[in-house]
């Protein structure tokens, strides 16, 4: 269809060609670069007037240069009469400031949501929001797919997982999510419950569930400095858990995350590609799985007006 | 009064310190940390409830975050139930996309004007925007100050610039700020009128006006890459003038401005405080007006429910 296109901005090209392929489109040709003083500019060099526009970017790191970069682009969508724009976000940055769980904090998710509106888009094509609330903040429609089918699919593929296995929280808001992956894989869930007794002492990590002699696969939305994985792994060898594999949809990994994940008892780190890994965090522990299929069935149903939900809901080959 | 709070963001907390200290004020307890992924942070240490608070931020380098800092700030500010949020912006960046010169092109100067309007800022108090025309880009009331007559306090305490001055544009742009200064010194006022014969051959200066045997004084809203400044300098030395000064606002001081300024035939670079200079940017050229007063005078007005507008006509002492 020659009015569908994709434009990718900087935070994932590899992962944006990859779902122009699978739709079928070259990428749009857009260029972005930055003034001397660091001011971001967009150049748009070809005619959109009249399309169905999807930009694929990523707020993640660097997270506001992210999200500048696709606020401009969709101004300049806007303003060049593009029918609608829908904004592909595979990985979804400021997402855990989404309460007030203290006096005077701000709700940066809630917005971020706003501006992106704001700017003028039309659609949000999500995965994996830290929490799925986060669909409200959005005044537009929002489809919110899953990476739990898609991290599924490694462990159906695996050889050594197929039985003794355990899908493990590591706290109990993951404990959804932990479902979900179980279903796919026909294995049963443990929890760990953290517990501080005091103040400034250090946590109790207690296991619900049974994992003694079995495999576990720990899944959460993000690692991000891997201090949470690491220890509930930890806590699962010291329950009797003969292997312990994790699992996440994005893999932020800042600070000291790969020398954790490297130097822990984890054996294999399975992620998706909704944040591009930089060379140096290319770990040997960690599997990528791409989303680029499951992100352009999304785009294709989208733009035919059928409807998204089939993909949250079965398993996704 | 105990309802009118200051708090400094990170691009200027000297100006700010200097402007609280002027109102008679404490700046208010906050900080801006950010976590281990790049993602920005904001803590308000006192209570707002009820207060009018004024942010201090210019949207100086890097731009994108001193943005987000600020949007975040406001976004607490106002779930914090402030009365009024008030912000301050010294230097406003992005103010050069202020329209769309080619097909397709942002234009992010209204989008960030959209952006702070949509987190919740009442009222803007900013300082010689790029083009006057980025009030009316506000939908919420807008006091603009001017450098101009802080800049013309310069001169007219400078023994050596009482008389044989002129007062240079440095493109047809400017001609209304050179009016401006030009009156405050009481001198007359020239243009560079710049002009390409072809596509890819070298800029023509032709100077408009009568600069031989005099002092003349180059002023702009910014000096940015310098590249403009230091060549119409040149081109006044050509034309006879028997010393050149250059002034601005804003001292953007991007890539090469600094070497630039140094290898010039510029004597001195008169600036002000809108953009807090990093330790490398303090040329021996470059001297420093502060716009604490000014901005101080502006708050405490708008607080009193004063005209802000004397501000804009009058010499300001
Ligand atoms: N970028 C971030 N990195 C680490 N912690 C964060 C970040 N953003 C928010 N948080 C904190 O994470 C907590 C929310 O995470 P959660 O309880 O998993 O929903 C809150 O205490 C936030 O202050
Ligand atoms: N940060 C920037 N640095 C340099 N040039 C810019 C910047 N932002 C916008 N511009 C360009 O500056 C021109 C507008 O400046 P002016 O003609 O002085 O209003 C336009 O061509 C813009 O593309």
């Amino acid at each position: 269809d020659p009015k569908l296109k994709i434009f990718s901005l900087s935070s994932n090209r590899p992962l944006a060609e990859k779902i122009a392929a699978e739709v079928g489109v070259e990428l749009g040709i857009v260029s972005s670069t930055q003034f001397s003083d660091g001011e971001i500019k967009i150049n748009i060099d070809e005619s959109i007037r009249g399309a169905h526009v999807y930009i694929i970017q990523s707020t993640s790191f660097p997270v506001n240069d992210h999200l500048m970069e696709l606020l401009i682009m969709i101004d300049a969508l806007k303003r060049a009469s593009a029918k609608t724009i829908n904004v592909v976000i595979p990985y979804y940055g400021y997402a855990r400031q989404d309460r007030k769980a203290q006096s005077r904090e701000p709700i940066t998710s809630k917005l971020v949501a706003n501006m992106i509106t704001d700017a003028g888009a039309d659609r949000v094509l999500a995965l994996d929001f830290h929490a799925p609330q986060i669909q409200g903040f959005f005044d537009i429609p929002v489809d919110h797919l899953l990476g739990a089918p898609l991290l599924a699919n490694y462990f159906l593929d695996n050889e050594m997982l197929q039985n003794d296995i355990v899908v493990v929280s590591p706290d109990h808001g993951g404990v959804t999510r932990a479902r979900k992956l179980a279903e796919f894989i026909h294995a049963p869930i443990a929890i760990i419950d953290k517990r501080r007794p005091k103040a400034n002492v250090a946590e109790v990590m207690n296991i619900i569930g049974d994992v003694k002699g079995k495999k576990a696969i720990l899944i959460d939305d993000m690692i991000d400095t891997a201090g949470t994985i690491t220890l509930a792994a930890q806590a699962l060898q010291d329950a009797g858990a003969t292997a312990v594999y994790a699992c996440c949809t994005h893999a932020v990994l800042s600070g000291p995350a790969i020398e954790r994940l490297e130097n822990s008892i984890i054996q294999e780190v399975i992620v998706t590609d909704s944040i591009q890994l930089p060379e140096e965090k290319m770990s040997p522990k960690i599997v990528q799985v791409s989303v680029s299929q499951l992100i352009a069935e999304a785009i294709k149903r989208i733009h035919e007006n059928r409807s998204v939900s089939p993909l949250f809901q079965e398993k996704f080959t």
